[in-house]
Formats: C-alpha cells, sequence, structure tokens
C-alpha cells in the first residue's frame, strides 16, 4: 500500500515557490465557486503516520482558504469539541454527523472514523473479526455519504519507521524543537509495524473507486503540502459542478400485489375499547411503563420511539397518552416535516442524527426518516435511485441505535380510508380542530393505493430483529391508544427482564 | 421480512387462465429482444421455504420461456453438474462463476450463494460473526455483477409455518402424492424458526438498492406463478435496453508524482549475473522449487503466479525456467491477450475465475486481471467507473483465493526504457525473434510516462498483506530469473514452514 511513497519524493524550493501561489489562488477560487453553487460538500479526512505531516498539512489548508467555510474538527484529541458525557449511548459514528459540513462548505476531520479501529486493532484490543466487521460499515458509510453528494478526500501520510525515528532524533538534537519529543513519540515508533499493517489493511478495504485514499510521501514537506494541496484542489473544482452521469443498471421495482390487497386491509379494524376500560387500562399501562423506565436495565440504554401512520390516524393523541407518564427532563418530541434549507444541505439522515437520544433519555419521532420510503418515494420528492437504497440505509442506521444501548419501538397507526374521510370531515366542521386540516391531506388521500404499497414494502423491509414495526389498528382511538402503551411495555419488559416484578398480561392483541 | 407475504394472497383459476398467456408471450419476445441486444445478463435467484414453490416455479419458466437460452442450475442438490473433486481447493463462489450466463442469456440458480450461509448459520454450525462477513461478500460480490451488467433477480418464496404443516398434511393424506412427503420434510419443519430468522437476517442486509429481494406469498400457486412471472418479465424488458444513467459523483483521479518519479526509476538495474553463476544458482533453486512444491504442506494448497511487465520483460522466459522444474501434470501456463466474444460477454473477472487451480496445481497468468488497470486504463478501453472500482474487486478476488488455500505469488518484472528499446531492435533485426515485435509494442512504448503511473497505483493498491507484489529488475536476464526463482522459493518456504530442510540464502536481494 506505501510502495510508491517510499521513494523519497521531493520538491524544491524553488519549484515549492512557484507552486504555492498559484495553487492558493486556485483553491480559493475553487471553494468560492463551490460555495456559490452548493452542489457538494467535501470532507477531507487526515490520516497517517505521525510526524509525516497531518498536522503541518492542515494548518497549511486553513491558511490557504477561507477559513470561514471550512469546518476542522480533531477528533480523540483533547481539543474535541463535544464532551464525552454526550456521547454515551450514541452510536460511535454519532458524533461525526454532528460535525458534517453543510452543501457548499468543506470540513476536515483530523481524527476520524479510521483513528479507533486502527489504533485499537494494531494494539490488540479489538479482534480481526471486529476490525473487518468496523471497516465493512465504514465502507457502508462513505458508500451513503458519496451517494448523498458528499465528495470525500481521503489523504494519508506516510513515512517509513527509519524516516521517523531520523526526524524525531532531529527534532532532540536541536534545543529550540527538542521539546517536540516526548517519551510518547518514542512508544509510538516501537509499534510502528503493528499500526501499519493494520493501516494497510484499512486502506485496502476501503479504497474504494467512489472514495480512494491517496498515500502521500510526507518525507518532504515541499512536496507533500503541494501534493495534497492539488488533490484537494481537484475535489474542489469537482465540487463546484453538477453530478455526472454514469452508466446504471437500476433494477426493476417490486409490483403492486395481484389481487390489489395490502397488509393494510388484513387487520381487523373492529376492535374497541369502552370509556371505563379504557381509563382504567391506560392509567395502568402508564403507571407500568414509568416504572419500566426507571429500571436499573435502563440506566445505560436510550428510547427511540417512532410513530409513522396515514393522516387522521391519531398519532399526536397517542404520543401525548405517552408523554403523559413521562418525566419531562427525559423525553423530547421531535415533530419531522418537510426539510428545512439547513437540511437539505445534509446527507438525508442527517436530521434524525441529530436528535438521537443519550442515556437514560427518549426520543420521540413524530414522523420519521421512514418519510423517504412513503411521503418521499410516493410523491417523487427525491430520486429512485435515493429511496431505494434507503431501506438498506435505514436498516442499517437502526442497528448502529441498536448497538449503541437504544431501543427502537416503531409504530404503524393503521386507518381504513373510511375511517380517514370521516376524521377529515369531523375536522372541517370543528372550529378548534380545523388547522390540522389542509388541502394536502386531501391530496395525499387520493394517493392511498400507492402509499399502502409504499407501506407494505416499508414494512416487508425494514421490520427487522432488531427493529420490528408494530402494526397497530387505530380505527377506535381508545383500544389503539392503549395497545401502542402495551406493545411498547411488552419491549421494554423484553429490556428490563424477568426480575423486576409483574408482567403485563400477554394476550395476543397485536396485530403485527 | 415477511409480514406482507402472510396475508394470503390469492389469484382465481379464471384470472389465471387470462393471466397466463399473455404473460407467456410477453416472456418470449422481451427474452428475444435481450438476447438480440446482448445488453445485459439476468441471473435469477431461485430461494425460500421448502414447498412455497420454488421447484414449480422454475419449471414454469423453462416451459414460458425459450430453454435453448436458459441455464438452470442446482447447487447443493445430487444433480450438481460440477463433480465435487473439481472444487477442492477453489473459492466457495468459484462453481457460481462457472455458470454465470452470458449477456442476452437467463440463468436461473435454484440453490445458489445464499443456500449454505442461511442453511449453516441456522443449524449453528457458523458463527453469528461468519455469516455476517458471508453476507458482506455477498454484497459486495452482487455489487460487482451488476455494475459489470447483470440484472439479478432475488424471488424468495416464503410460507408460514402453519402453511407448511398443513401442504404436508395435504400430500401425506392424497394416496397419489403420500410418497412426495419424506421424513426429512418433517425434520425441516421443526427448524422453520431458526431457518426463517437467518433468512430474515440474510435479506436485510442483502436487499440493496441495485439488487432487492422480492418476497413471494407462496400459498397460493396461481398468485406466485404469475407475481414471479410478471417480475421476472420487468427485468426480462429491461434486459433488453441499454444501461440508464443515474447522478454519481466520481471521485477525481490521484494525481501523478509532482517531481516525475515513479516506482519504476526507483530500482538498481545494474545488478548482474555471470554465466557460470546464473547456470548453478538456476539448477540449485529449480530443485528447491520442485522439492518444495512436492512437500505435505502443499498437498491442500494451489500456487497462482502472476507475471506482469512492460513488453519485452522478459515473461514468457522466466515462466519457461520456471516450467522447466515442474511436472506438467500440475501446471498450465495461461498467455492472457484482449478478450474474446465469449469473454467480453461476461463479468470482467469471469475468465480469470475458470483458470483458477485446485489442490496441488499451478496456474501461470502470463499477463492477468491486472490488465484492466493497466492496458485498458491507459488506452480507454473501459470506462474510469471500472477501473476505479477494479483495485478493490481485484483485492476481493484475491482474498478469495488465499481463503481456499491458494499461494498467490506476483511478480512484476521491471526493465528501463533503454533496455526494452534495445530489445526491441534486437527483435528486429534477429529472424526468430522478429515476430514478437509488432507496431502495438512501439504505440505502447511511446505511452510509457501513463503505464508507469498506472503501475504504480496498481502496486500501492494490490500490494496486500496476502499477496504483495514482488517488483524485479529485469534489465539482466541472468539475474532477473534467479531472483524470480529465489522470491518464489522464499514464499513457498514460508508455507512448507520451518522443518522441511535447508533453507535457501536468505540474503536481501530483491528490489520489492
Amino acid at each position: 500500500m506505501f510502495e510508491s511513497a517510499e521513494i523519497g519524493h521531493q520538491l524544491g524550493k524553488k519549484a515549492y515557490k512557484k507552486a504555492e501561489p498559484l495553487l492558493r489562488q486556485a483553491l480559493l477560487e475553487a471553494q468560492f465557486a463551490m460555495l456559490a453553487n452548493r452542489h457538494h460538500a467535501v470532507v477531507v479526512l487526515v490520516n497517517g503516520v505521525d510526524g509525516a505531516g497531518k498536522g503541518e498539512t492542515v494548518n497549511l489548508f486553513n491558511e490557504w482558504m477561507d477559513p470561514r467555510h471550512i469546518r476542522t474538527e480533531a477528533f480523540a484529541a483533547p481539543t474535541t469539541t463535544l464532551p464525552a458525557e454526550e456521547q454515551r449511548g450514541r452510536p460511535a459514528m454519532w458524533r461525526f454527523w454532528q460535525v458534517l459540513p453543510p452543501k457548499g462548505h468543506v470540513g476536515i476531520l483530523f481524527g476520524n472514523w479510521y483513528t479507533e479501529p486502527i489504533v485499537h486493532h494494531a494494539l490488540g484490543q479489538d479482534t480481526k473479526a471486529r476490525f473487518q466487521a468496523q471497516l465493512e460499515e465504514i465502507r457502508a458509510f462513505e458508500r451513503m455519504l458519496v451517494a448523498e453528494g458528499v465528495l470525500l478526500v481521503k489523504l494519508w501520510f506516510h513515512m517509513t519507521r527509519d524516516g521517523v525515528r531520523q526526524r524525531l532524533k532531529a527534532l532532540e538534537k536541536d534545543p529550540k524543537t527538542a521539546w517536540r519529543v516526548t517519551p510518547a513519540d518514542w512508544e509510538r515508533l516501537e509499534r510502528y509495524g503493528p499500526f501499519i499493517q493494520a493501516s494497510a489493511k484499512a486502506l485496502r478495504k476501503t479504497s474504494t473507486g467512489e472514495a480512494p485514499w491517496l498515500v502521500i510521501d510526507g518525507s518532504d514537506p515541499n512536496y507533500r503540502a503541494i501534493t495534497a494541496g492539488n488533490y484537494l484542489l481537484s475535489y474542489l473544482q469537482r465540487a463546484g459542478l453538477p453530478p455526472t452521469a454514469t452508466p446504471h443498471h437500476a433494477a426493476p421495482q417490486p409490483p403492486a400485489p395481484l389481487d390489489g390487497r395490502s397488509l393494510m386491509d388484513s387487520f381487523d379494524y373492529q376492535r374497541q375499547l369502552s370509556r371505563k376500560d379504557y381509563d382504567n387500562e391506560l392509567e395502568r399501562l402508564q403507571g407500568r411503563m414509568n416504572v419500566l423506565l426507571r429500571s436499573p436495565a435502563m440506566q445505560k440504554r436510550s428510547l427511540v420511539l417512532v410513530f409513522e401512520g396515514m393522516d387522521a390516524a391519531g398519532k399526536g393523541s397517542t404520543i401525548r397518552r405517552i408523554t403523559q407518564a413521562m418525566d419531562a427532563r427525559h423525553y423530547r418530541v421531535v415533530p419531522i416535516a418537510a426539510p428545512n434549507e439547513a437540511e437539505r444541505a445534509q446527507p438525508y439522515l442527517w436530521r434524525f442524527w441529530r436528535y438521537l437520544p443519550k442515556w437514560q433519555h427518549t426520543v420521540i419521532f413524530d414522523r420519521s426518516w421512514y418519510g423517504r420510503v412513503l411521503v418521499e418515494r410516493v410523491e417523487g420528492f427525491c430520486s429512485e435511485h435515493a429511496w431505494t437504497r434507503a431501506y438498506d440505509e435505514i436498516n442499517a442506521f437502526e442497528e448502529q441505535q441498536t448497538q449503541a444501548g437504544a431501543l427502537v419501538v416503531k409504530f404503524w397507526l393503521a386507518i381504513t380510508p373510511e375511517e380517514q374521510l370521516k376524521r377529515f370531515e369531523d375536522r372541517q366542521i370543528t372550529p378548534h380542530k380545523a388547522y390540522k386540516i389542509t388541502p394536502e391531506d386531501w391530496r395525499n388521500r387520493d394517493k392511498w393505493p400507492q402509499y399502502a404499497l409504499a407501506v407494505d414494502d416499508m414494512i416487508d423491509r425494514t421490520s427487522t430483529d432488531i427493529a420490528p414495526w408494530h402494526v397497530v389498528a387505530c380505527n377506535d382511538k381508545h383500544w389503539s391508544r392503549v395497545e401502542v402503551l402495551r406493545l411498547l411495555c411488552q419491549r421494554l419488559e423484553a429490556v428490563v427482564g424477568e426480575g423486576t416484578g409483574a408482567k403485563i398480561s400477554s394476550k395476543k392483541a397485536s396485530n403485527a
């Protein structure tokens, strides 16, 4: 992996002095063009051997370009802007999502998603299988970023073991620089072999067509600076242009069922609950949920609730029945509507990553990331390419949440078209509900069959062992609210385990 | 994953009788159009619950279409056309590569790369980590197939546990069909739970945007037949059309080194060996290699040698010095030139997969799969998209060979441009060598700098821990032939281990 970076590339002082001002000018021009056009974001990953010029190059980049539109982050270094406490319970990738630059901007990640996997594997803290799995996750993550319009500039600064040793000795020899050499530097040199081995594997596995690594010989400062700068320039220039087209062999989409029947038709919408039973059950289950949430088993867990359903299915009122029994300091309801400008400048999942709860917290999504395979698919708000790959990306997203300790509970609130019509009409004639009904609701209603197909596909492809869908028939609001609470308690109980008290009756009441 | 396939879809006899002849006609038309245009191959994967109609559907497909252009393969079944002996030492995917249909054709794989991973995991024979790794390999493999123009129709036939039980009981009850039910069927029903769990995970992980699964309710024969047929039809129709274009954010290519220096310049081309030393060393090393190849440690290993180099670098003559000391029954030299028509109708790596050796055998590639990132890249014979993803695909290919027990040894035979010129001129004036020099050789020579850059990239990105490149300076043929043999013996010794006799002198003679 490092062969051609070990032959001692050099650039003379004169050549550097000639190249540098031209490069600066070109970088600035490209930076402003990409800012004006906002087609792409550029993320620069800076990795490599310590002492091979990572820090110096990042400083040069900030000097050469307009730093107002660059965000430089150094993860795993003491200067990190995100307190460790905030990161507890969040998936490992969460902190990187927080600092992704919007379209038009440049982000420099100095220490990033490669740092920990490589170091842990080199130190023998992670097994080969774990390392392999991490690299696969990175591949999938980067593929998604590129598909969402993020250009990845992956710079690896290389230096031979002898090169590092000579550099440290030279620094120590000069009284003015001796302070820069610490015992940790010599210790790292001891581990050069395993570090380079782990790095070579990481580079091999993640040097893909869409996001290759550039290995830069770091031994000569002039050479590495202009090489890295030129490469960055080529990306900035590309980022100012719209995406180009390549031949693509799109898979035909799954057909609608021949018999016109969908999952939504298959539920029993007749169930009801009397007012009295409703009041009793609601109170009992709310109390139960509250106890479960405060159990010791939930100390290192978080709860993510997702509510989806046709308009007027009762998402808001159901959510209120849940939050009534929660401590306001520990939950947050996030209503999801069309993305705003800042959200459109980011990869699709970005706005949901922002809200992931830390330990002991609950986030309730009133509509969610499933918008991509529901409204965006049906209304054509995104390309077919975008929503067809979304199922896979969503499953990976929920898997990461689960791995970080989140319990992900997803509800589809199902109503019949007839019931929806009744509720729409009721809203129109009831003054305090009139604000809830818009022409858009009627337009969506016209596309009921397309939505039904999209819902079937969504449930088939994202109801997983780690995060199953619970489909609840909601024609009767009493019955459905109690049912949602009952299912939620059931999922919580599975986490909390046996030893925590009487179980909720396990009568099969779910439709899912 | 199976929710919408469990609601009991049905298609009445009348509707079936109306749909079937139309579907047949459309399938035939689409089949002939794709055969005429040869844009794509179609591979149909047939998986699912036993008894849910897999075999019946495959039979229908063969009945409905022209079976001359369909190849149906049932792997892991006694009817497999590939003897087990042939598969020993070949990577697990080898047998599937053997039956990939060429462009224009349809291949039906009934039992395929999903079968073993799912069954082994369900039976607890494979760990979760191994299962996960296999699914990741499948994702990469299928992505490559799709990028190479293969459309994947992934059909999953589903049936509930109760559905399977009722079917078996019904079959047993009727004297005419009772013979079809074996004890194995009832045993499989016992394992329905773990099987479905493993399957759901496999489907979740491999239902990608470019190759999604279609889950088909298998309980009603009419419904499943027309559903599967319609879906296949949509693929055949797509296969008759050229690839469509989607927005793509191609990464800029790595730049040429600023100082114009390449790996190729960095070697010591001055080494020489006298005729006498050459004769002695050659004989000694040939004998050594022969002993090593016949050692017990090589009984379950194979050897893959790759020779690449500029024209006139001496590939042919070096290879002859190796084969002189081999048993003709155990080696094969495969010269690689431009692909022929049959090879162009297949994914790029197909023609190399064909030649992979079984245990105790050696295959020597005189040029190889590296053509894609050398001549095809430089001459523009393939798209940028194709060669940029090739590094990753090649690394995965060699990893699979290694995992199957192959020792992969790759040589780049390096000469200087001056030496090449001397050899070209010598060939022109020597009658028995004149056939070796063509106008194309001179044209390639004009592109020396582009080739040098391509070689550097190739070595950087494909010299891996599992299959490193050995670069040998070949200006002196005596020295280089001995050096190649020495390196080869060194690699063989590493496999054979310590206890097998005196080591070859370990003087550092390699340039790599």
